[in-house]
């Protein structure tokens, strides 16, 4: 879906490339970065996917303006801009190629305003979720979004993936805790979507509208954001050990049926535990065996611990309760410890399927069986409490000559068939990583293709020249 | 914006009315009524405004498939319609009107699944909220937007204003509560928007985009419903009288910046309470006195309730805590009376500004502000925990030829003054009520010229022949 066909500049060649690059230097002076190694780390994202070419450059913007006046120079001059924050994105919705513009936001990292009383914050998009999070701590308030990344992410890469993380069945996704965002069109104007009030219904909401919406709409250059108050009492972990994976998918779904809501519920297959332990260097967990590690927070956590842990025990778990709090971390760390682990085994994709909560022991079912089928090795964890699973097709894969990894056809035929499955589960493709360019071609499977053709337009309205994150989402 | 000049079968005259009902009388008998009376009836809500002229027909579709088939004739005949739950908004989003059809989604009233164990349920648009409550009761779960209609209110409605109410700063809006719709174009396509699932990013977010949307984007004919469990323990309710509204306004501000969430907090002005209380027959209320009710719920209600009455004390109320639920909902009906209240005054023109909870004081003395200058009257009340009030302006009117109540101009230049001021201040036109006819003057001065045309470009996306309630919203 590249508009370089109509470019005035003509974007096709070399020479166009010079031209935008000249116009950009001329008006943003060293924000413009065309370096190779810049260039180069702007292709890929976490995802382990790279895009084809190098970008013209990379544009380090330091302010609204600055971010204004790119894509005026890009809308004069059809040339494609890719919003990217810290790159950490796992559905390469950041990858930037061949004639495409980078529009780093990372150096727009600041907090423009802290407010406790109204329960709200204003801040620039490229600040780190986590060292949002500590600022906010000072004032006694927090921002509840949590994805895995959050040391390592920004809020407004967040945003546009709609993130989620480990908190969301208590405490709420990236949507639930945005009330406002500014947006700078394709063509340079600055948009003021949504409120700093509780309620708001004045037209369309916009706001969520660009929440998930991947850099597709426009590039976010500010937010305001619904905070919390730092959560009170003590964090209770408990860790629950089963037989195999399906007994603790099984246990989890009666935690989330007996009405006491966890923080935070997580699941690791045999597989993901095993990987994890050796990285670690922790003794070989027993075959076979799948993991539960649950925390519950707030003034009853200890009560609501204790209900939790009789649920997993009539569920045939072997349970321990832990009310310290390092023990809590050590616990959760072998959790954080899936993604490095999953790349000591190889190449690796990684899925994000959802189900409904009830629907979890049924998906493990199904991953089980599109192993066998396919012959590929999946491990698994899952976000239990929201019924969020990430399954890890593992595999070897050499780069090529352009740097690429591809996966390899057999593994996109098994990521395929547990795709229809989590559809046919009343499910969805990706619960918190977004589309990108890895889910594209599933994405109509999914909205149908009257609905996907609605989204492409809604998209044009606001992006009439397709110069957004081009075959990215709707692609191509 | 009405496409009439357009339609193929000439909708401007009486002869193209006819062919119009002639041809959804073939397809639906007697589901189209064209009594007197229902005709009259679809052209109010229950802002006391109404369309000027007859709606040609009022279509009481019992399926998803009249729906469809209403929504086919409409647009290749080019008849606006105008979707209608049970009546009761405030702002005229459905007054239907001349040449136009209403269609009636209040017979369509089935809950056709409940699932505890993944806390949602799937529901037709013309469920009345209280009796969806009362059913999900019996399963142990709620959904948690209350608008002080909800005994009279479908959840067809709630969805098409985004609605909120009484809960909001603890348990969310409508926009909080829902998982996806079911859409009908204006075409007749259907359209399943939404997931199942707690997290889903897969594309645009357009459940939130047809949230608050006021029927201009299609006919919301069905919804997945996000639930809460039913809270445990009991609720508490806290009245606290100051000597006038400014006061009160600011010991809610102290609430809300102490840290405790309350369930409800209510604020009343004098004038709101003296005609509360003459209406209910109480004695009369401390000339100048305001007034407010808090209610805290949950297994900490009652140290939260004595935490909020020590600063409610603190900053200069008289305070009675109640731990009956009996005298909790005495006092709550004080203020649940406050719309019949009004209507003892004269015609009334109910508005819903929001703004930051801490400018809740700063609002009030805007409002004293607008009475002084405009020499009107504006007895007021206010969902204080999230910063929504809902100034009432008083005003003598009869009815014209037409049985319209027309608003005085110099009731709307108070009113201006006021959205003006609430915009000053950080806040919004309307929290809760939708823009409706009411508020459509002032959309574009909130949202700007640039967002105001985008959000009429979205609509046209959906609705390229604009059809779906013209002049609403965006019109004329």
């Amino acid at each position: 879906m590249s508009a370089a066909g109509t470019a005035p500049y003509g974007a096709d060649g070399a020479g166009a490339g010079v031209s935008v690059v000249a116009l950009l230097r001329a008006a943003l002076g060293d924000r413009v970065d065309t370096s190779l190694a810049a260039r180069g780390a702007a292709r890929a994202d976490k995802s382990g996917h790279a895009a084809s070419g190098m970008p013209l450059a990379v544009v380090n913007a330091q302010t609204v303006d600055e971010v204004r006046e790119t894509m005026r120079i890009a809308s004069a001059t059809r040339t494609p801009v890719v919003a990217r924050g810290a790159g950490t994105g796992l559905a390469g919705a950041a990858n930037t190629g061949d004639g495409e513009i980078s529009l780093s936001l990372r150096g727009m990292n600041r907090i423009l305003e802290v407010r406790p009383d109204d329960l709200l914050a204003v801040v620039e998009p490229g600040i780190l979720n986590a060292d949002l999070n500590a600022a906010l701590a000072e004032h006694g308030v927090w921002w509840a979004p949590d994805p895995a990344s959050r040391a390592i992410s920004t809020v407004g890469g967040n945003i546009a993936t709609g993130a989620g993380g480990l908190l969301c069945a208590k405490y709420g996704v990236v949507r639930d805790a945005v009330l406002g965002v500014d947006l700078v069109l394709a063509d340079g104007r600055l948009l003021h979507l949504g409120h700093r009030t509780v309620k708001g219904v004045t037209g369309l909401d916009l706001t969520s509208l660009v929440i998930g919406s991947e850099g597709t709409l426009g590039i976010v250059v500010g937010a305001t954001l619904k905070l919390r108050r730092l959560v009170p009492g003590t964090v209770c972990t408990i860790a629950a050990t089963f037989p195999d994976v399906r007994t603790a998918a099984v246990a989890s779904a009666a935690v989330t049926a007996c009405g006491v809501q966890p923080a935070i519920m997580e699941l690791m297959d045999a597989a993901s535990l095993a990987a994890v332990h050796a990285l670690l260097g922790l003794a070989a967990p027993t075959p076979g065996a799948a993991q539960l590690t649950v925390q519950t927070d707030g003034p009853a956590a200890q009560a609501e611990a204790d209900a939790i842990a009789a649920v997993l025990s009539a569920s045939g778990g072997v349970v321990a309760v832990s009310h310290d709090p390092e023990e809590g971390e050590r616990l959760l760390a072998i959790r954080r410890a899936m993604h490095p682990a999953m790349e000591t085994l190889g190449t690796t994709l990684i899925e994000d399927v959802s189900v409904p909560r009830s629907a979890l022991p049924a998906m493990f079912d199904e991953i089980a069986r599109v192993e066998r089928e396919h012959g590929v090795v999946i491990p698994t964890v899952a976000h239990a409490g929201d019924g969020n699973l990430h399954p890890n097709f593992v595999f070897d894969a050499e780069p090529d000559a352009d740097g690429v990894v591809a996966v390899p056809a057999y593994v996109w035929n098994a990521a395929d068939d547990l795709f229809h499955a989590a559809l046919r589960l009343g499910g969805t493709l990706t619960g918190e990583h977004g589309v990108g360019v890895l889910k594209r071609r599933w994405l109509a499977d999914e909205l149908g293709d009257d609905q996907f053709e609605l989204q492409r337009q809604i998209k044009a309205a606001f992006d009439p020249l397709g110069i957004l994150n081009p075959g990215k989402v709707f692609g191509p």
